[in-house]
């Protein structure tokens, strides 16, 4: 590992402000009629964000729509100031996953990486199913985006990619 | 004209819900010093949608920063029922006017001619710099969203195009 | 008009081969249950194009489906020795209306100005309603592909601008 | 692997309907003129479809060219009731290759998962050839299309990769 | 006018730096060959520039190809300043004609009015072969672009449009 | 492999003309005021391609600048015949990283699969950071252009990658 990377790590901010939003039409349609919902995967990734000293700002629960994803994920970033903002659920191939399609266009820069590396991982543990999935995370205005399955194995898996990764990602980032 | 307008302008809903946006550098850093800023293009604009029977829900002053734009624009539309944001300001061709940058990526189909009609028009009254705006306007999730320039000049010829169709335009863009 | 403008004229098919393709749910549902449907649009296409001398190749009635939409274009440009694809209907703002999106992605080049001088010359004769029209044309693999509204009165306009052009533009277009 | 994964897997179909198209202008030229041609690639992708309880429900020969491939394509989906097309040929980096640039513009959601997935497989078995791969998959409406490249050796290796997943993929993609 | 207009104007440079660079496979053929040609478009966009009191900084010509037009736009305005890069010809609807498809991944602002203002304006004079022009401009890092058809009558009628307004619109597309 | 591979291996040049551009603003920053400066990366990359039989035809330094990036590029593979161009640095995610951002829009074919393996072999390397490089490559008109991050470590992974197919890949990418 360069010297650069090395020097990075320790101007990376120790707590990262993170935003965990999970999307699922099923368990939002459930949750506005006040009926109680487990979200295991939303409940998964704030424990493992927390446990990594991170400090989870929201945590929410939204429908399989455009217009609602893009708003909470903006809420997120402006509002509630998370640095990055962490999506479940929605990234399969049926046609009411939006997560994809309702994040790319608000992305600055692509981390193609991401996607990639957590595919090939996932992919020495569950074989052909890995390619399915369309994980991704990008950047916006300096703040960084991910897209993960709705399970709660993918996410435990995409985390323990993530994090250890996530200050340092914070401070290049938001580099000028 | 053909009977299928006819048909839809009946069926059209007389009252419309519109935001207006005032996208300004200067104006949002003067407001947010609690300093009294005028906004003749945003004040124009108030007074032409309501003179014209529709019923304005939330006026705004946003940044030209692409986070805060997108932000307001999905929050009025989904939040406050908004069917129609006008954004004015931000379009021209400097580095900082950002207002269509931010726009294009969230809409579903883009209705050009709106864009092009206007600078027609434009250019019959003033001539060559006509062709310096970027005005649109486009879909999203079956609302309308239009980006206009900054000057009061321009909001008000733009909206003498807009507003006689506005009922029109909202009923067909929801149809299914 | 430049000299290369009257040569083009001169060495350009004086018949061009036509397939007229009408975009509409509705005539398509009642057609595929035997029921008679009036399709004065397309009849009136036909009627224009044979008129000016050129040969109609097909005539096809379809949904609003990106998949037939595209099949049918392709069938006729490659199976039917079409030079030329007109489609009418499907231009609008509404969700189904699909024509723009189906035809863009099987298009080589744009020809903006057909879209734009369209709407300029019919905003001079019905006003504001002409920039809601999505019209457009582009070429794809040396032919050419129009998009145009559903009504008759639009086909007529477009026709008279289209057609006195038709076979220099299959000229210039096929031109390595 | 999750419970609802499990689930899809049930209701999945067991038959799922295949067509196979070669991409090869040199076979495409010869079989025109009534030579025989071999095609071990197409043969190949044919018997191991079978082998696994699909059913091809046709096999083509296609030039390298954008109007023929995707006519094909979207013939075999919509007139041949196809729910899977797998492409072989034309997914490398020459000038002529084109399958990629006929396939992408037809897609609704790119399926990027596949092509790494086979690249990181095909690297363990051949090293660094494998990076020159343009293989791809995504889904149009409800049905799934494949891009391999055109050797048998690729073919075997991307179909040991998607047989498995296929009713899953198809039952998946269909659902609204 | 706007009074922001009227100081844009004041403020923006007298005389600005321009390079016209004429883009014919034919020309650049024979002059490759040491025979003399003609440029009569290239010679009136020169005349018509110089007597506007705006400095040509360099003239050429170029082959109808992408990274050759490319190279000579970027070296233009890196090497040579230019602060306007007008090209003229390649703009049609032939295979051959590539300067749209070079130059639109270079623009970071696409300034769609000049394109639609020149072809309503040319369709006024001769009617509908206006409308096949892909003629249009667009901004590259407070710099512009402009593309124009091939003819002297539409390079004529293009600048008559852009001299009036190149200073203000140099001085608005280098604004931070 | 297949035996198509072994006859490209075959016809392939055995000497490749490559250019090295190093791309960094302090290193430019520093050059440009008469200051020495080290570039390990770029000289890594020199050492490496000579070694392996090439030919380095020009290695410059640049600016983070999407005009300077794209005008060397193309200077490189149009003026001084590069048959290959190696950029190392702006690769990552920082906003002033804009390698990528210059790169893409001149690129005719995309070969995604390099930055896919070299992201999972550099992953086997050094863990979670790998995927937060964005190194590409890619073809334009018959020629190849890579991206590489800027470590050396990163230049010497990626080129044990390339080097051992560069001939091959020239050979197939200038195919017709």
């Amino acid at each position: 590992m360069s010297a650069a990377y090395e020097e990075h790590k320790r101007m990376a901010p120790e707590r990262v402000k993170v935003t965990i939003i999970t999307v699922s039409t099923s368990r939002y349609m459930k949750a506005s009629q006040g009926i109680a919902v487990d979200d295991l995967s939303g409940s998964k990734a704030v424990e493992m964000v927390k446990e990594s000293g991170h400090k989870v700002v929201s945590r929410k629960l939204v429908n399989d729509d455009k217009e609602m994803i893009r708003l909470e994920v903006l809420r997120s970033l402006y509002d509630e100031g998370a640095d990055v903002v962490i999506l479940t659920g929605g990234t399969g191939l049926a046609k009411r996953d939006v997560t994809i399609e309702s994040v790319i266009p608000l992305l600055d820069k692509e981390m193609r990486g991401f996607g990639e590396i957590f595919r090939a991982v996932s992919y020495q543990k569950i074989g052909s199913p890995a390619y399915l999935s369309r994980a991704l995370a990008g950047t916006l205005n300096g703040k960084i985006i991910f897209c993960l399955p709705g399970s709660p194995q993918a996410v435990e898996l995409a985390l323990s990619l993530i994090l250890p990764e996530l200050s340092h990602m914070v401070y290049i980032t938001g580099v000028n």
